[in-house]
């Protein structure tokens, strides 16, 4: 197993963290973001959107993070990624691509450069934008955690869980973006719960081997 | 089963395409997106993140069409809208995830309207902006689907899976910010091929109740 991986990539962080509750240690290949190294061609043939991360297994390779973990949790059973009920996992898979689907997307690298380089926007516009985002997204996940009597010590009971997977670095990223999480209480909750399990704190980006 | 809906919301089309496989016929609820009534503090009350779909089922509710569909595969096996090894449901999961997460949230409306209203773009660079995001994404799509054995009448094999449930609603979108299809003959091939079926047919937004 072969994983292409980026420290900063918060995408990657996600796949650490799922690889470390599994208990899997693959060969890592550092793919450097901001040099562009996604978009050589070599990595192009391994995953056509030119982003990180990309899993190498059993002769095949596949990018997207969900899709890598969901993987994982199905070629591994064990600890499981997700609940055992469809309710519950459908409530745990919620949470998740609410972080995948309406905020990571928008605060990608490059979508950041787009808005300044094509649409002309100062950094501190740029920055207001990520704030946007992430803060609308970490409402509703709050919401959610904060409202329901499934939430225990993590997003989902007392283990982690997709949900917890997909909400720790983007934790991380909110802070890069200097957003005040003091609305979140719950979710700082959690992730001081997570992040004392080496599973999670192994996988943060200054831990990692390319971390500068 | 009950599933708030709007005709012309493209997540909410790959739910209906869901459910049409799947032989389901919840009660519907319209949510009209141009009059914000995904903001209201009804609707909230169901969806935190106020975006349309929302699944009410067995007295529980949930959002994102991603957790939505995968909810309905597991309530409802028959068809299988994912294959039944790992790594096959690994290249479907990737497929659908290009579409959920790197294409469709940076056309969403709300993403649009903060272009507009609080960066001041007008609707040309509006347009360049939806037009470049589904160009990258449904070339990375293109390339996976035309460079894969695995590919049949639809996108895995000959079957309609959650890559197709994804990308016809996409396919659609493109056409309406005006993208040229042409580099991507095999996804318009496919297309052709999901179209036939009722189950796509039906779900279109001209052929919903609410459509305007």
């Amino acid at each position: 197993m072969k994983l292409y991986t980026y420290f900063r990539s918060s995408a990657a962080f996600r796949v650490r963290i799922a690889l470390n509750l599994k208990g899997l240690k693959p060969e890592q290949v550092f793919v450097h973001l901001r040099k562009n190294e996604q978009g050589s061609a070599p990595y192009r043939g391994i995953n056509p959107q030119g982003l990180v991360p990309t899993l190498e297994h059993d002769g095949r390779s596949f990018g997207q993070s969900l899709a890598i973990a969901e993987y994982l949790d199905e070629i591994v059973p064990e600890p499981p990624l997700l609940p055992a009920r469809a309710a519950e996992r459908a409530r745990v898979r919620q949470l998740a691509d609410i972080v995948a689907c309406d905020i990571h997307p928008l605060g990608n690298l490059r979508v950041l450069r787009y808005l300044r380089d094509r649409m002309g926007q100062n950094e501190e516009a740029v920055a207001d934008w990520q704030r946007h985002w992430i803060a609308l997204g970490l409402e509703a996940f709050e919401d959610l955690v904060a409202g329901s009597s499934d939430t225990g010590r993590f997003c989902h009971k007392d283990k982690p869980t997709l949900a917890d997977i997909f909400l720790i670095p983007q934790l991380a990223n909110a802070r890069r973006a200097q957003l005040d999480l003091a609305p979140f209480p719950t979710l700082l909750r959690i992730e001081e719960t997570a992040l004392a399990l080496p599973a999670f704190a192994d996988a943060l980006p200054k831990n990692q081997p390319d971390a500068e």
